[in-house]
């Protein structure tokens, strides 16, 4: 039997464009041969849908989709995500389901049971668990095989969460007790580095167990933060890998499992070589799923312009790119130079928009209004007022030339608030908020070795980070070394340590409290930060949900 | 029997402080002969704690203060709300629980079997649902009452949501079936216009078929963008209210449940008197519980900002509240006076700081890179530009004299996007996000009705609102009529109908559509605004959740 992993790329919402993906895919696996055709989860909505699931109108359109996708299944199956309204009609609610579509219409349905409420997920906002497995017979030759299926996290049911609620039911054991050979997951599984080093053991313990086939779709894309890295799978019995599909690409994969061997491998990237391929598919898709043509990047002779910039010409082109260097009276000579550098290197657009005029009219207008004792000192306010500027610059050439304003904030930065809000932090997408500046440096290095050149230019990584807001400033002159900031960060952030743990594995007490006090006084910027790509276990935004009100130290 | 509903105020994670309030209230309750004690849900922590659950430290903490609380309860028992650990030592997930303290000691734990995840609602991401009921014996002189203990949602398990999960579990229901003959709830349940109205005949449906008495203690103060409006209840057993506590403050109301008769009973507020109270009360608390002493707000001369300022002096008082206008060349004369008007009226401080000159500088150093066919255009690039140098020098203000800005936008607005990103939405929180512009009218009135005199100035609410951005600009040559705009978005957004149900309804496609587009456009915008206070049943922010890059028209 011949089966085709459909792993597409659709936009949230975006019923009819998706459901045509779809019908597309199916009719070039029923030429392939195909008997069968497997679709991520929520394919025809497009995941994560959000509030979007509470408008009624657009779940109506949805189940059509679905209807009309059926009546042109014949003769292959395809099994398609998409959200189940209350089948008893009562409308208590919706489902995240897979439609088993065969002979024209909808056989089976299947409802997941497992819904994942914890980081990004929310889907006991949206959806109600699902009770009953759902199996469904393939006429292969003279035999048949029985494919139960499952959605996303359905699959994960074993995992541990540390402190939090685990699930208490095994939809696996359950398809294998009803009688499967064959495991489908549907899937919309976001991108983290590591993931995929989890998912396949994971998975193929799952199934080495019970001795059946798994059949893995997961949706390819950037939507929002989220960036799905697709790498959908076929694994035997065994747990071995028969068929891996491209990562961060959209693909169609057709493995015969009566005859594995011949199928496509593809070889997912390394962990610095995902997180670069993860960031270019989801700043291209952010770019294009809001409709935008080109970007527009403040380059500050820095690594992190740089690095975002080089990523920005990966994802769109260089033609598609303006570099801005904006110039004060605290910029060292280098700082343009090296921006001007970089935009060669990339063959981007370069203008120079000095700040000078109006960093004067600025401090003519407010400084009036200081206390007479505080208006020779230099202070964060007259940092800020700089930084702020060049927002008010970067968003006017948005704004006047329609281009999206791609922000360039690591994420070590935003950790601690070593950013200014309505400055650097303007823009409609981060692209780094979720890499820490360690991880910068290691991008920064890995665009130049793939490239064979200096393509990032070598001063602007070897230089001392500087937000040049002030005479002679260095990022060290507030922050501690970036090493020791991203280990605190981790342990803090990322893993939810407190401070006398992060202390007891040998960090310094008053660097680990200056740190956790910076993270906890900057909930309020990072409230009003763009989407940012996320490319961690724990990124700023959607998965960490900080009250900013709050005192806890 | 005596009662006391301690109705207080905590801070989010400020666990220490929390817990000595409530020993504070047991003090208070002991030496006034109550024999039982009732907090609000989560009282230890403050609600919502967000995603400080994860924080196995401030979990122990929690803990900690509730053994410590219990220990001083004696000869009085205390129900305190609490986040409860895994009681099997798994480390599985944590409860949203309540303590019962006798003897010095927990005496029994009550886990909420509903954990709402709609609205601003996420607790199957933080708690495991209870299973069981709790009931407790309390001697009252020779006879004895059988109480039953419930957490918030579930008291609210008989409502119905349109097209979303129900329950199918009765909390109330099961507590009688196990002998209760007073019923307890422990809330945390947020203020929306209209909810009291919802709540009593609610709360009496509940307890009237079972005939019992029900305590209901509900939190109050605000936390982020949540005002929790207090009016905690005692309803007689044929659902009749014999005790009802101040609405918008701290409270403590002690009642003999053998003679009700006597017990205080406080007035809810009407309609615009309890948004105006909630704003009052959730803008005093944001500000306290961040740090600051003083607030500053953008004095445009106009409704928003005006209504704004008075509720900002109702909540700090005036020597806490600086006015700033910022004249550009399309202000027009009056719009200064009536500033300066109002803050006389408020009697608060006052300064003009005049943007012509960066307004100039500004142009001076981007008009240069436009197209040169679009240079003399007119468009919103140079209407943003002015609202973004008021932002920067209103931040200025802010970032030099520690003040706390505030913005002044309004929900009609923001859901258009007819505002600016980093211009007018600059400040830490927006207090009329939620309030749609024509009940920034009606709360202008209630102001000035309760004053006796014009405090809010008469032109300013006479006259023809403006952004002031360009030459004769009036709100209406981009938007339709504000009773009609704000009808479209209540329909639109607050529920959720689709464009044809409204049309179906009698208002303008053409208009309809337009109105559609502009709130779908304008997510980006909304993902980067200020924590705004909610008063309504479907607020901008965390209670409503939509993506970005999507395409859904």
């Amino acid at each position: 039997m011949k089966v085709a992993l459909a792993q597409v790329n659709p936009t949230v919402g975006e019923i009819e464009g998706n459901a045509a993906r779809v019908l597309d895919h199916i009719e070039q696996a029923r030429s392939a041969g195909a008997q069968l055709i497997v679709f991520p989860e929520l394919v025809v909505f497009g995941y994560p849908p959000k509030d979007l699931v509470l408008r009624k109108d657009l779940v109506r359109k949805n189940v059509a989709a679905v209807e009309r996708i059926a009546s042109k299944c014949t003769p292959i199956t395809a099994v398609v995500g998409y959200i189940q309204p209350d089948p008893s009609g009562e409308g208590k609610g919706n489902f995240n389901a897979a439609a088993v579509c065969a002979d024209g219409v909808i056989q089976a349905t299947y409802a997941k049971m497992l819904l994942p409420t914890y980081d990004v997920f929310d889907e006991t906002r949206y959806f109600n668990a699902g009770t009953e497995v759902q199996t469904f017979l393939l006429a292969t030759g003279k035999d048949q095989v029985c494919a139960g299926l499952t959605i996303c996290e359905d699959l994960w049911n074993d995992r541990q969460f540390e402190g939090r609620r685990v699930y208490g039911i095994d939809p696996v054991e359950r398809n294998v007790a009803a009688g499967a050979d064959l495991l489908i997951n549907l899937s919309a599984s976001p991108y983290r580095a590591g993931v995929q080093q989890e998912r396949e053991p994971l998975f193929a313990a799952q199934i080495r167990a019970r001795g059946v086939t798994l059949v893995y779709v997961n949706q390819v894309g950037g939507n929002d933060d989220l960036i799905f890295d697709g790498a959908s799978l076929v694994l035997g019995a065994k747990g071995e890998v028969l068929a891996r599909a491209k990562a961060f690409a959209e693909d169609l994969v057709i493995v015969d499992l009566a005859k594995p061997r011949g199928a496509r491998v593809e070889t997912y990237p390394d962990r610095v070589g995902s997180i670069r391929e993860a960031l270019v598919l989801g700043m291209r898709d952010y770019i294009r799923k809001c409709g935008f043509e080109k970007v527009v990047i403040g380059l500050s002779g820095g690594i992190d312009s740089a690095v975002t910039a080089a990523l920005a010409v990966e994802a769109v082109g260089p033609e598609r790119v303006q570099g801005v260097a904006m110039p004060s009276r605290f910029s060292s000579s280098h700082s343009v130079e090296d921006a001007r550098q970089l935009a060669e290197d990339l063959g981007i657009d370069f203008m120079i928009v000095p700040i000078e005029g109006v960093h004067r009219a600025m401090e003519e207008a407010v400084t009036p209004h200081f206390p007479v004792a505080t208006r020779d000192t230099f202070t964060t306010t007259e940092e800020n007022i700089q930084a702020r500027i060049r927002g008010n610059i970067l968003m006017a050439l948005s704004n006047k030339l329609g281009l999206l304003l791609v922000t360039t904030g690591n994420k070590s930065e935003l950790a601690v608030g070593y950013c200014t809000l309505y400055g650097d932090m303007c823009g409609g997408l981060a692209v780094l908020s979720d890499v820490p500046k360690t991880v910068v440096y290691e991008l920064a290095r890995h665009i130049n070795e793939s490239a064979g050149y200096p393509r990032i230019p070598q001063r602007t990584i070897a230089k001392v980070p500087s937000a040049e807001l002030r005479e002679n400033q260095t990022d060290q002159d507030t922050l501690p070394p970036y090493d020791i900031l991203d280990a605190i960060l981790e342990r803090y952030v990322e893993r939810e340590q407190a401070v006398d743990d992060i202390v007891g594995e040998g960090f310094d007490r008053k660097i680990v409290e200056q740190v956790a006090r910076m993270v906890d006084r900057s909930e309020y910027k990072r409230k009003q930060a763009p989407v940012g790509l996320k490319v961690t276990s724990r990124a700023f935004g959607t998965g960490r949900r900080m009250p900013i009100a709050a005192r806890h130290r």
